[in-house]
């Protein structure tokens, strides 16, 4: 079988804070250091999701990237970009906004949809500055 | 056993367009938007070849990567850069010339010259723009 | 006088071809080497525009990047991008499509408008490759 | 006489809004767009300053880049990195956190304290996302 | 269970040379070509470590990219930055100091230590130059 | 006039250190920090030409963007790039090998012969990392 993998980046620029409120202020300092400044701050994120599928002979396409590219607009940038992660994004509503979390939570809302479209997700990974980034590839 | 990854980047400059020669224009517009224009439209593609073996230990090298560029080269580079995809490349003769078609014939055109001089060819990542890329890692 | 200028990047991919209709094959050849490949070859262009003017204090914008953005998208990248320069596009028609003569025929498109949305024009980049670029700053 | 210009590099992930207070909320989200939600949103800010100077023969520096680096840290990144621009920064009090002001309000932090070191402050650049930035050389 | 990827890049610049002591110049020069520059090259390289691991509920991390980075720091980058890979680094003696060597190496400093802080080291991938890179996974 | 700017970006590899030998060591360290560690560290550097003339119009160029890089490579690239900086290269001999030092010595190189091409020599830029850069325009 030859299964081809398919890369789209998009970007969202958004603010959030690290922050657990069972905490004092103390220890979200001690434990998130400038993340917790309450204040927020924020970065211009890049979102890179892989998909796999079979060739479709006609098109030769896996799957068209602008569909790719809608869905991912749709479901993650229209409710990312500009916003507040820890205040404006239901699927992220108290939750940790490391990058971890919303790398997985951004799986969560698209996979099933990619799948719909007869793709198979495979990865999603969230840069956060040029330095740290973090990768999901899904329950296992 | 202590297998190491070689990754070499490569790059063309290529004209092309998506085409299916059994569809009439309109089809072939609504499926590939403006990459279906008949005056051709390009890229500066990036080709992204990672290859696997053990370290020898005269050289460090999992194989020199000279070596692995020269392959790529006259394999590949030459047939591609500075020219149109759908005419001038006979290894993409009658297809259509996706970033996914792309990727599979370059693995195609490279998969054995590698094995030859004692590599594995891991993968075949081409980078159409910086937000479009495809990966392929072979029959399964 | 507190002059700022503002940068926008643009992009557009286009098919082209170096050629002087006044010589022969081989003259072109010579003279363009793989550039002057009949069948087009093609490039990931970037357009990057340089903008001065003086800050508006209601706003703190010298000109909204949306309104910038606007006038490259309609004057300059609808024309360009999935385009042929050298069949598709009406302000290089019988124009040598290098890169020099591409940015100082997109100055000439550009500058009136710019004006007449309160900015002074400063400067046309195009990068062609990522080693090779060539800047305008319109006539001394 | 060889006058020479360095050129340093750093970088700062802030909240910020776009948000004149004279008017009312219909008004801003006309203009800022998506920069003027309510709960901020952010960016990892690029900042790049451009000192000249004559070389001097000891050292075969304008001025270390060291310390030139210090005195950024300390005038902006400090204030800046991890910080609301429109709560936590004294020099932008009261004012748009427009890339054009943030890049005017950096170089007055500055001027004084590169002469003070024996360079010229050249320029001020800060590029907001990879397609929009902002370049300020000082009043004329 | 969901294992979450985290991904650190670190930068060290360096001196180095290909150079096999049992061989003669001419070989190490045939072998090698300019890498074996008996007065030493050099680079910038980039170092790309990834660890995977389960998110910690109280934090959103699966480590805290400041460990990581600190692990890097102490035991890599603090060794390899500034130095001559083949002459000041205790755990490149006696090496070839190819970037297959070298990523090799690096993982063997570190992996021990990220499993104390709680990580499983995944990979780590050395960018020679901006087309040379290596990435190694472990023992098989 | 119709002066138009045209860009090259050329790449090179090489070691160095910074050191005065009329001073000791400690001093050495103390002025250039781990620049000066005695056996050598090295960059990937990135050189950024700028020159500028009228366009031809038989052939739309400036001048030949391959010419230009044929003066870079003998000039300059050849015998810098896997080369030592300070022990290896006729133009640097004697001197501290800061990036100012650099520009300003490449500058010297390649001016007269750009100028005998029908080329104006705009600016020399020296990237030796990613945060770092030197720019150089000429005598005044």
């Amino acid at each position: 079988m030859k299964e081809v993998t398919i890369i789209r980046r998009e970007r969202f620029c958004s603010a959030h804070k690290l922050w657990n409120p069972n905490w004092d202020a103390k220890k979200n300092e001690e434990t998130f250091g400038g993340c917790s400044n309450p204040n927020w701050h924020g970065h211009n994120y890049e979102l890179i999701v892989k998909v796999a599928g079979e060739i479709e002979p006609e098109t030769g396409f896996v799957m068209n990237l602008k569909t790719l590219s809608k869905i991912l607009k749709y479901k993650v940038i229209d409710k990312l970009d500009h916003k507040n992660l820890n205040l404006d994004v239901d699927f992220l509503k108290d939750k940790r906004t490391t990058t971890e979390v919303v790398a997985v939570a951004i799986w969560e809302e698209i996979e099933e949809e990619i799948k719909i479209k007869g793709g198979k997700l495979i990865s999603v990974r969230v840069n956060e500055t040029e330095n740290n980034s973090v990768e999901y590839f899904g329950e296992k």
